[in-house]
């Protein structure tokens, strides 16, 4: 067994690294700043993907695929975009390798290779898809165009951590087309539910919904929705986005339609997102020292059996009640799995399923056997009982539910207790460095003022909270009239 | 309504063109040779990815993602490998655009952006894959590792054609670790066996299992196996290939394992996959002049109803017969749409289903429901009859067990008689310019035959099939002896 986890007390940066490498989730590979993601990792995710792909389906979107290339004079179209993204994108410029004629056994690129126009590795789709769009779109019957693409985009960001922030990153890009600004907005507000959702539901995480400040909204974006969560260190992330792009997009690709009274008009969009930095949302919001915990929605395995015996005899013996709750569970559409592996030890076993999460484990032995019970140890709390083999399905999922609905309550307290209302600059700063998390203050609603406090304090508005109500108050920098509460925070 | 396709006699290449966009399968886009996959198209492979994955699944593969880029000095690391790719292969050079100081509003390459070392777009990830691995392999305890990745890759071809050919594709590719030769051997032929049934149950195509030749092997296996299919032009498809790869690429990125005796030993390796190219065999196998013709095991929608009324009293009497249909259907499993847009005519509807390819179309009208009957049409035969409602679902079920099974009777059929045993090359070339298909004949084993054969015909060894009996024979080309007979044909 590798030793002990650093403990999030001492250093909460390095906890988190090393435990997604320990519990098999992910790891650095050899291209700067791109991941592995390992099989345990991509089984989370993969359930993350099943789940929303169905909240998608029944809001009525489409999957389907765009190139993976922008041609630079695509890309460069939509100006504000392009200039979001230009600092920090992989670029294609040439076609092949040829041997290298001064070392002998290598390959160089080709310099008669080169294309005519360069390719950006697409850091997201707006433009390879809105000059589709143009193509698709003709009357109002060919309207609304609810596309969604699950796809890899590159960031060449300088400094990456597993998951959180990476230079090649898994996600889905959703990109609407409306013949209304209402329809259009409508939908920017539904899949930022849908996220919500999601996130509070599957992966047991509170957020807070709202939008973004002018500085922090998506580059060609009119609004930018978006949730975001607080980790156990007490910094936000923002979990989603779901951008309400006006007819920004539309204008600089030449898409219109005609309307119902033969009118031509630009057309609405909206775009929205989710990435496997959910995964680092799900690995800091729950996990404890011990490990990851994972919520029994999105675990890959939500039970484990860990067999203990000494004989031959006693391991058949064992396997038979094991087979008898693998089939019990199996109906009840629970995902269990038997460790029935020769080549561990039962601690070294115990020791990895905490590591890696796993919700319940249930452990027989032989006295077990002769008394009719196994022991029954819950991840997130630690504790463990004894349980009669005859009460023990109802159990499960009796404790499954519970363990689900714990962990959501547990973030919430922990995400309320950090959320503190402050009217004066210094209490501000003083919740900043003690017990950190949201802060919730008036802003004058000036850039200048969110810059400065930025500079001063490294926190930023996470957003203007959707169900914020108005009140009368002073920006607790500038001291100028404010109509309501924003919430502000150190962030990921 | 656009008109009609062109027909297959008269330019089959044509007809192909025509009938990928017009069914809203997928279309060029604005980036050299990569294709938009459209909703109606990626909703098929979407189907063909869930049968997959479900199989590869059972047979103990797990999922998991690696990066887009291959770094140079990994990319060359197995030379014959990197030999096989360099010539067509797109190569981030760059990281960063800044502002054109020559055209304002315009951007270009930042020159000071230059990597240390340039990436290559994955043409296949073996490379990285393996440099991966080393880390995950110590002892013969850690294998077999059975991995497979669902991704993009990019071959930058010349001549390009959508699904066939195309720069940038989607693809699984499965990349696995063992201890022994003859169970890397085992996995490979296993995961051909795979492919050979999912092809032939799902898609509803017959294929020929068999070996490749080395000048057509896979550049890094010692032997690949494949599974050749036979489109209606007679012209050859690869459908699928799985290489075992030896100890090629253990070699070259320096995976070794201790064995249970505790020696190093270099591990075996397999590699196998199959991609979008299928979505064009689907098409070519079974569609005709009238569009697309689907396989109900793959097809989005199943069956589609179309109302026909005059009043909206009609549509209302008929919806609710359309609704009870609809949940019984769903009730089976089958996937069913009620068309009822009111922006097209069901003349257009009708057309549009039929171009698509749905396997039976139902269509209700006033005198239907006084009949208690609805009229139910069969896209592969084009056959209509009116079937008693309360006959129906039972029908249904039938029908579409039916339309599977034909359709690869109907494969198998045309496969059959444009497979040909020649004895001599002038019978070879006879064959080839008539009937053209699947040529069997006596190959003398040596790569300057297939060469000289290939020049003089255009055709190709396509496998060397597993299934062949040995016979005594002479080269249908050389006259030298020869053991077994090969498959030639002109191919995809």
């Amino acid at each position: 067994m590798s030793k002990k986890l650093t403990s999030r007390a001492e250093d909460y940066s390095k906890w988190y690294n090393e435990l997604v490498v320990k519990a098999d989730l992910a790891e650095n590979s050899a291209v700067r700043g791109c991941m592995v993601i390992k099989p345990y990792g991509y089984a989370i995710w993969e359930k993350m993907q099943a789940e929303l792909d169905k909240m998608f389906k029944e809001t009525g979107h489409q999957n389907a695929y765009f190139p993976l290339f922008v041609p630079k004079s695509l890309f460069e179209a939509e100006e504000k975009n392009a200039e979001g993204f230009a600092k920090e994108c992989a670029i294609v410029t040439h076609y092949r390798l040829q041997n290298d004629p001064d070392k002998p056994g290598k390959l160089r690129v080709d310099p008669e290779a080169k294309l005519e126009e360069e390719l950006i590795v697409r850091p997201t789709s707006e433009a390879i898809i809105w000059n589709t769009f143009r193509g698709w779109v003709q009357s109002y019957r060919d309207l609304p165009l609810l596309i969604n693409q699950w796809a890899n985009v590159v960031r060449w960001e300088m400094r990456t951590r597993l998951f959180l922030r990476t230079a090649e990153f898994l996600w889905q890009e959703g990109h609407t087309a409306h013949a209304t600004k209402e329809e259009a907005i409508s939908e920017a507000e539904l899949m930022n539910n849908v996220y919500a959702t999601f996130v509070e539901k599957f992966m047991a995480i509170p957020v807070v919904q709202g939008l973004k400040t002018e500085s922090e909204r998506f580059a060609g974006a009119d609004e930018t929705y978006c949730i975001e969560a607080l980790m156990q260190d007490g910094k936000a992330l923002q979990a989603g986005t779901s951008h309400f792009l006006g007819q920004n997009f539309a204008k600089a690709f030449d898409v219109k339609f005609a309307n119902k009274e033969g009118k031509q008009d630009y057309v609405w969009a909206t775009s929205w997102g989710v990435s496997t930095r959910l995964m680092g949302a799900l690995i800091m919001t729950h996990s404890d020292d011990f490990g990851l915990v994972l919520p029994p929605s999105l675990a890959p395995n939500q039970v484990v059996i860990v067999p203990i015996y000494k004989s031959e005899e006693d391991l058949n013996a064992i396997t038979e009640v094991a087979d008898s709750i693998l089939s019990d569970l199996r109906a009840k559409n629970i995902t269990v799995k038997f460790d029935n592996r020769t080549t561990h030890r039962p601690g070294a076993k115990f020791a990895q399923h905490e590591l890696q999460g796993v919700p319940l484990r249930i452990a027989i032995g032989a006295r077990d056997l002769a008394n009719g019970t196994v022991e029954l140890a819950r991840r997130d709390t630690l504790t463990k009982e004894v349980v009669p083999l005859d009460s023990l399905n109802e159990k499960i999922e009796t404790l499954l539910k519970d363990i689900q609905e714990s962990l959501f309550k547990k973030a919430s307290d922990f995400r309320n207790e950090h959320t503190t209302e402050v009217d004066t600059f210094d209490a501000f700063k003083t919740v900043l460095e003690t017990k950190t998390g949201f802060i919730s203050a008036h802003w004058d609603g000036t850039n200048e003022t969110e810059d400065k406090i930025k500079e001063l304090t490294k926190a930023t508005i996470r957003c203007i909270p959707l169900d914020g109500k108005e009140e009368e108050g002073v920006c607790v920098y500038s001291g100028k009239p404010s109509k309501r509460r924003v919430l502000f925070a150190k962030a990921y």
